[in-house]
């Protein structure tokens, strides 16, 4: 079988975000288990002109959803960004991944050559559906779900390479 | 065009490792300007026990030179992992793009099923080609290499999500 813009793309955020929500769970019992207010480590970030960690997992699933509903010419779903508590991080997660799986592959193959119009800095960027997903969508889906994890593991989560990864 | 195995991998990883010299550059005349020994950064770490920018380097370079040399079915080259300073991960990441660059689409296409076995915590893992480039290869490569960027922006290095990006 050879590889399709569906397997390229859909199952890689799924399982992704799947990971996600895992490391978000245990930077949440450790703040339970520490008693440490949960809002510091959604507000934690590398630098002080980086976003936060609210805003890393934001832009994680913003970035899976426009992959997806661009490659199949549907709709990006707009969210509020409102999140400020694990929970509601989780709701964003596991809502991304409801859009997500409701992309079949009857959507998104087929999309290579299809034109993909970001706005990026004010001035309008065109790719191919397979430049974008794979010179600006995946680079960016995963920028921000390792920054997430960097932020976690700065302040002292106990997670590791394996829950990123999750399991091979 | 369908999306090959070819265009998933090899010219990912040569723009990402572009981008990754980029901001090495950036980091190197940082540490110059500032009057900063640059094994502060080559030693610097986002947590105690997370390896340093220059094992970040290492991991990202050996995961790209793995999965090409994997996927082709050719001999994973074997680097020394000596480097201290900016021009020897330079050096590193020059010579895994040129590696990269050897490998064609005639050897990376219809890599799809071609049976990929890695040894991970001791024990033996198959994957598929493509399962192993979307599933592993990738997001490990991407670890690395934001990684290594969250460590120099956590240390105040001026670069931007541009210089991680590159030019769309």
């Amino acid at each position: 079988m050879s590889l399709s813009m569906f397997r390229a793309s859909i199952p890689v955020f799924t399982r992704q975000l799947a990971s996600l929500s895992a490391i978000l769970k245990k930077a949440e019992a450790h703040a339970e288990a520490r008693k440490i207010d949960p809002s510091v480590f959604i507000n934690a970030r590398l630098a002080p002109d980086m976003f936060p960690l609210s805003r890393q997992v934001q832009s994680a699933t913003d970035s899976a959803k426009g992959c997806g509903a661009r490659l199949a010419g549907a709709e990006v779903p707009r969210y509020e960004d409102t999140e400020t508590t694990f929970p509601e991080l989780q709701a964003r997660v596991a809502k991304t991944v409801a859009f997500l799986q409701s992309l079949g592959p009857e959507l998104i193959d087929g999309s290579e050559e299809r034109t993909i119009v970001l706005k990026l800095r004010g001035r309008e960027v065109n790719f191919s559906g397979q430049n974008y997903l794979m010179n600006f969508a995946l680079p960016n889906f995963f920028f921000h779900a390792v920054t997430a994890y960097g932020i976690l593991r700065h302040n002292g989560v106990e997670i590791g390479k394996q829950d990123y990864l999750g399991s091979a």
